[in-house]
């Protein structure tokens, strides 16, 4: 299992996407959230390579979606090596008032001091 | 990169899961593809944990979507400690005639003498 400071590091992340990202909607603090070279696997469409790329996505996403807030849940994370790999959940509160839970699996890896997200895969329970 | 002789047994284990799974129906098969403890993250699904239930989830799956045949490709594998990371894509053939391209993170794990699948996450394309 991962060291008690890299679950701290990967919980403050985290509290990056949710609160810079989703709540305020500066799409460039994805800077701490994503490594250079990072990977996205979204639900219905190709993968996206790249953090720029990815913003990109993220920014179109959230419109589309509607999505109001997000909350992510760490269910398991072991060490590989140097990368961190985690299960999680996510809640979603969407635009329209419904809420949407989604499974992911990120792959960390730590980049300039920080533990980031290099690979980043998720799918909705229902 | 994991190296050619991890290369040619992922290959091996998956066309079991192409071959004797999907195409036979053999699913006591995946006892040779799937970790003991291994972990599935299905879209539209909770996860599910354990080979035995991993087992009852394909055999249900693959009788509901009516696949005929399914083709795995690795797109990139890296090292990772003693996992390996693959990222990879699934062109999966349906009974009603139509394609499903499908898109997977599995995370790998040596387990009697073999490599097998021990986190498998995927969502489509479309």
């Amino acid at each position: 299992m991962n060291p008690a400071p890299a679950q701290s590091e990967m919980r403050g992340t985290n509290r990056i996407f949710e609160e810079e990202v989703v709540l305020k909607g500066d799409f460039d603090a994805l800077d701490r959230v994503y490594t250079a070279d990072a990977r996205i696997l979204p639900p219905g469409a190709e993968m996206v390579s790249g953090r720029e790329a990815i913003k990109g996505f993220w920014k179109a996403a959230v419109a589309a979606m509607g999505v109001t807030s997000g909350k992510l849940e760490t269910v398991e994370a072991e060490t590989a090596g140097d990368r961190i790999i985690e299960i999680g959940r996510a809640q979603l509160a969407l635009g329209d008032g419904s809420q949407a839970t989604v499974k992911y699996v990120v792959v960390w890896k730590r980049e300039d001091g920080a533990w980031k997200w290099h690979i980043d895969v998720w799918n909705a329970n229902a």
